[in-house]
């Protein structure tokens, strides 16, 4: 019996260029078809990091060349990261399918994601983005775009955006028919295009959602029965990089929290991952979560490695 | 009793920067939304010229500057142009539905469309896309990457594509289920990102397919009752621009052709929409076209403007 599973990849995982993305995308569609082979119905959520700060940069760098004729705010950065990175990860889940014989569809929808302004992130934005500028170049910016401009490591100035919490996913109708009717959905790329609701309306604003909170959200929208987030190392470790290094093979929510309160896990890093991981576990009897390498998902969602949180 | 309608919107009248054209999403939605109210199932596409020109033209800058690692091909800028429109489309078509009261779920898919490595197209590349180059630039950026590269009217070097015609369109289930569940379609944005199928498996190629044909193409597939053609002109004229200029109100395909044959449509404006309305008019009978302002658009449908093509 098959589950559903929302797999949330990782967006340096898929390369610098559109070249090594292209390549890279083969190899991951293949533990991805696997786990659809065996039954599974497959929702994909990925990050887009170097992505969209590459579309970031790029775009301001031509505009202040003058090659084009505006910069490009960054929700919409995000909305052709998910374009860009669904288009090839539809692309390659396609041709695996089709080459081991599968009929089954394959669809990227472009996601929006609600967060709150009142979400305390807003006042503190934390994440920095696209181009280091002079001085006098980001203090322009900043009373031109009204963009939070700050100095970057002694690099230049930055404008940084806020990472506040995935409230609701819009398009989750949409996503849930299709799960439901047997295509595989590609969705909430980048942790979903940022949008609060201003007197009724939904209005994009300059924000990065982190993809495994938005994941998580996706996964208890679905009812999902598993969340798997792909990371770099086969199983969450505590005393990392040193003697005493233990990978952990099952964690409780307690258990999380309470190595989460000894600070055993990166922020910006493992912490996230390890938070949302935990966050779907306790949203509903049932629901576990993974973490694991891409390459070990089949033998972690089999019991076999991976770092498994659930109740 | 509702229409099934695939709309075509143009992509020059989205505007040249992201500010314009969320301001210009905001009036399109509104006619959309009448013809959805209406009961009609609508779904959309669009075009991406200027858009797609400016992220490939903006991209390839930053990577000649080295701001970034690499330029962006022209299938994934299609892909990216796909995001960017698609989110303003359905964020746009979404707030308007509901200040309206109307619980309709919008959505953007990511749409892949066929076309043939045989077609002719291949074989003289002549649509212009992207930066100007000097001649040495132009021969090392074809010599790279294989594109061809031309001068264009004294202004440098610019790479060419083919305008092949549309096939297929990969995604067709999902844009099928997603219409007939109810859902507002976002589809084969920019004519649909170009592929080809190569010993089973879908590469994408630098291209630009003519999106009224996907438009037409893709209203096939969806057995669509009518394709809406939106053109900066209320009616298709013949003798345009001269003292005896004459607004068309009905064409059949015969009459349609026999004003082709005059040369009565300029190529690369009217005359590919012509031909589009001519082919989906063709392909049933009852399914007819329609060419005019989004403005008139659903006057156009009530019979009482625009320019009708049906058998």
């Amino acid at each position: 019996m098959g589950k559903r599973i929302v797999i949330a990849l990782g967006g340096n995982a898929l390369g610098n260029t559109p070249y090594e993305q292209l390549s890279l995308v083969t190899e991951t569609a293949k533990p991805i078809v696997d786990l659809i082979a065996q039954g599974n119905e497959v929702v994909i959520a990925h990050g887009n990091g170097p992505q969209v700060g590459m579309i970031n940069l790029g775009l301001a760098t031509a505009a202040e060349a003058k090659a084009i004729k505006s910069d490009m705010p960054f929700p919409e950065c995000g909305a052709m990261s998910q374009g860009y990175i669904g288009y090839h990860l539809q692309n390659a889940i396609g041709n695996e399918l089709a080459a081991r014989g599968m009929a089954k569809d394959v669809a990227t929808v472009v996601t929006q994601v609600l967060v709150e302004e009142s979400d305390p992130a807003f006042q503190h934005p934390t994440k920095p983005v696209g181009a280091f500028y002079d001085r006098e170049t980001a203090d322009r910016i900043a009373a031109e775009k009204g963009y939070t401009m700050v100095e970057d490591a002694g690099r230049g100035y930055r404008q940084v955006v806020p990472s506040p919490k995935p409230v609701d996913v819009i398009e989750k109708n949409t996503v849930k028919a299709l799960v439901g009717s047997g295509t595989v959905v590609i969705t909430v790329g980048g942790g979903g295009i940022p949008v609060v609701r201003r007197e009724g309306r939904l209005v994009g604003v300059p924000a990065v959602i982190d993809k495994d909170f938005a994941s998580a959200k996706l996964a208890e929208l679905l009812d999902a029965d598993l969340l798997v987030i792909l990371t770099a190392v086969e199983k969450v470790a505590v005393n990392f990089g040193k003697p005493d290094q233990r990978g952990l093979d099952a964690l409780t929510p307690a258990e999380a929290r309470e190595y989460i309160a000894q600070g055993q896990f990166a922020p910006g890093s493992m912490l996230p991952k390890v938070e949302a991981a935990v966050q779907f576990a306790e949203s509903k009897p049932g629901r576990a979560a993974l973490i694991t390498l891409l390459e070990k998902a089949k033998d972690g969602i089999e019991g076999r490695t991976g770092t498994r949180i659930s109740q």
